[in-house]
């Protein structure tokens, strides 16, 4: 979705499109990340709310009216100590089930093209996270996490079959790693990796890259979005990642006692 | 290189390149995985040789000659207790100064189209590599070694500018994953990443992909082979590290605590 200025839009906006995409059969709906505020670190703190507030109370309600789980993407989430970047997940009954806080702070500087820094405003959170939607886990992470590959690793090990990250890489970041990093967290750990982003505002202060993708656990990329508004409903096979695993057994390869020994 | 079943040939054929190399002005050369042995199981002890067998004999003297360093892609190595599929490193007097044993032995088995199984004949490699040339660190990894993260960072962390990897990726696995693999390895660790295949030969029981690349700290491609043998001498600027970590400081991001809690 196509983030605005007015937090109310967004809501709304997102709303219609989970309508939509319950209508065409979806059980999980996963937002962008930052999907009710600009990606600017000067409005994280004016557009925060609490887990009570209204942006995730009204995707409890209509998750409980259309009984679909959903990945609320991330918002800025006010707490006591200050401020996160955090996904929430909401289930059919309309009950938070998860709540990610990006793990890793955005800080780039390539001067002319981008500067950002997350720590300058944001809290990291400090646990990796993992719902249970259905028979399936899955495991979530925000944009700069994918970056990480320890954390894609272990929520893989804590049995996550999809990895879900809501993004907003820039057009200079996008272009050169999204879509190798999708897909080599999903070779590496043979499980779906889902990316959702921002459309590309280019009225936005932060331009996002777009290009939302779906990539199998043969790192295979089944879906990519383009840069504007869409939506999209997938069915995948959960299967597919023991097949897989069986073919190229590169979990039961993994050396742990050595990578300990020198991590 | 193409391998050929004939070892002398292989030998021969290692020496001229690496002749022509060094005339180019190649500093560094860098050999494919099994560059005197085809890659099959059943060949493996047959072919196996000490560090004082002939092949990398013939390589220290070719170093000395032409004072360059040699990293010989790998052989089976004959020891006391059983076979390894190890990298020497030769540096410009002829001296080994590095010696990587596969530490990850490659287990397949896609019925009908690739089925391979290195841990029958093979031992694996306990430690990770890290060869100091010149003022560079170069890490070492063999092929299936660049599936696993975490080898990559480890030798990231302990220094390593240069993850140079001969491996012979399949043309099944190759055109999957060989590129992205190599791409999120740079990625990643914001390190070159050299990958050094053999030729694609067509008459062999195992055909390589072929396809030896080179990409930049920031995950560009700086150089793509094809399938077929060649040769190539690339500079690279070991002063991009500096820049590219310090405009998007990843490995300063890390949480490593955190992970050891999880890992």
């Amino acid at each position: 979705m196509k983030v605005a200025d007015d937090k109310n839009r967004n809501l709304k906006k997102a709303a219609e499109m989970i309508r939509k995409l319950s209508n065409q059969g979806s059980e999980i709906i996963i937002l962008p990340e930052m999907f009710n505020c600009p990606y600017e670190d000067t409005k994280f703190r004016e557009y925060a709310e609490t887990a009570n507030g209204p942006t995730i109370t009204s995707l409890r309600e209509i998750a409980s009216e259309l009984k679909v789980h959903i990945i609320a993407g991330s918002i800025p989430e006010k707490t006591e100590k200050g401020i996160y970047n955090t996904s929430f997940t909401i289930n059919p009954k309309g009950k938070i089930i998860g709540r990610h806080r990006k793990i890793h702070l955005f800080d780039i500087n390539i001067p002319g093209k981008i500067t950002f820094k997350e720590s300058d405003t944001l809290l990291p959170g400090e646990r990796p996270t993992i719902v249970k939607i259905n028979k399936i886990k899955v495991g979530i992470g925000i944009c700069y996490d994918i970056r990480f590959p320890e954390l894609s690793r272990i929520m893989t090990l804590k049995g996550a079959q999809i990895l879900a990250f809501p993004g907003a890489f820039s057009t200079v970041t996008g272009p050169a790693h999204w879509k190798t990093l999708i897909r080599a967290r999903a070779i590496d750990n043979q499980v779906f990796v889902v990316a959702v982003s921002p459309a590309r505002n280019i009225q936005a202060e932060y331009i996002a890259y777009g290009h939302s993708m779906i990539a199998d656990p043969w790192g295979s990329i089944i879906y990519e979005a383009g840069a504007d508004e869409t939506i999209k409903t997938l069915e995948i096979d959960p299967s597919q990642i023991k097949k897989i695993r069986e073919r190229l057994p590169v979990l039961e390869n993994r050396r742990p006692q050595l990578y300990q020994k020198y991590l």
